[in-house]
């Protein structure tokens, strides 16, 4: 099966939960919206699918992901149909939804990163939005990323299948994700983040744990890995992080 | 099976989309924080349940939901593992992804509604942020309501089993939260939605068939179910509804 990606193809955002799954199963894929008009593709296949008239399941939103006749939207879902096709989560039913259960745990954090910088609305710039942004960047460096990291450092520490992975004692999406999150807030508040780590061991172990796996660290160092940057879901802005 | 829902007693919330489902099934419940505490039930129990140091799946938040000895935490995580339970979903891998990729999105919608009178920060009152969540209610009821019920009224165009329902011929979850939704937005921002609905002749429609179901209608005018009101996801505050 090759699957077919479709994200905004200049920004990691959302689409990049995917892509760190299938980079690390080794999956044959294509990032629909970054390849050229000239093949068929790029945003404008990306755009004639959303606005075809004939689909009845039509995503809301970027990423969604084509897996033969399947369109399927909304990320953590993705990763929910992907997991057991690329052998990313345990077996068993319950095993399954306590891994998703995490996704949609850090998808709520990740749109409250998003929100850090705009709060108003996505429809303005930020520079529209600078005040409202800082008070709710504070609340979040503040108060929400500790409330995050602390829920997830303790479920490592309660893993009985030890505290190398969120979730029994192998790798699952769910990890990748982690680390996509921590990496993130790094780039987004580097002094909030340099802060708050010396508390949290084991989320950064985990981190590390992933950054080393052979296929993470070849696709970190290729082309496919956009560039963190200030159009996506983690920005840097200085005065957001104090 | 006795199912045990856990969420804050005082509101609707997001506790809200578990108890349709749970009640159009006619299933076997209890609304545990919301029982009295002599009987071990109660605000008690949810925290005790929430702090105890040896629950390994720990929740974020409420709502949770347990089932025998598993406990299952995030909304739509929780309608994931009820729907084929409660016959609540079509059969097949395909249909339930699909119904499920719909409730996420709704829960993306029920988190902007939340926004729009908390931008800054859930720790805050609204009356700390009442600027703030001024220009984010114009964006929401301007920008955002509209995009969402243009989604959603489009789908039921293109269901190929007819407009009824959101998915195939039969009520699923979805649709149930789906109603919520309305009905929610209809107190929070009645003077935007006398506007809107107009557009949205399906949305209306299936709002409607689900209050019509015998044990929703039932349900609707029980104890169980709580009035809406100024500390849930949906506010009715006049200076947001312009």
């Amino acid at each position: 099966m090759r699957y077919e990606l479709y994200y905004w193809p200049g920004i990691q955002g959302r689409g990049e939960f995917v892509r760190l799954a299938l980079e690390e199963a080794g999956a044959n894929y294509v990032d629909v919206a970054r390849r050229s008009e000239r093949s068929g593709m790029g945003m404008a296949a990306m755009m004639r699918l959303m606005e075809s008239p004939e689909l009845a399941r039509l995503p809301f939103a970027p990423p969604f992901l084509k897996a033969g006749r399947q369109v399927i939207g909304q990320t953590a879902n993705i990763l929910l149909f992907l997991g057991p096709r690329l052998e990313l989560v345990p077996k068993g039913e319950a095993a399954r939804l306590w891994v998703h259960q995490l996704q949609l745990t850090i998808a709520d954090l990740v749109t409250e990163a998003h929100d850090s910088h705009h709060p108003i609305g996505n429809g303005l710039y930020y520079e529209e939005q600078k005040p409202e942004a800082r008070r709710r960047a504070e609340d979040f460096t503040q108060a929400r990323i500790p409330k995050f990291l602390d829920y997830f450092e303790t479920l490592l520490q309660r893993n009985p299948d030890g505290d190398a992975w969120l979730v029994g004692d192998t790798l699952s999406y769910v990890d990748l994700s982690m680390f996509q999150v921590i990496a993130g807030l790094r780039y987004a508040f580097p002094k909030t983040m340099k802060r708050l780590e010396p508390d949290y061991p084991l989320l950064v172990a985990l981190h590390d744990r992933v950054v080393a796996r052979p296929r993470i660290k070849a696709y970190l160092k290729s082309k496919r890995r956009i560039p963190f940057n200030n159009e996506g879901i983690f920005r840097a802005y200085k005065e957001l992080d104090r």
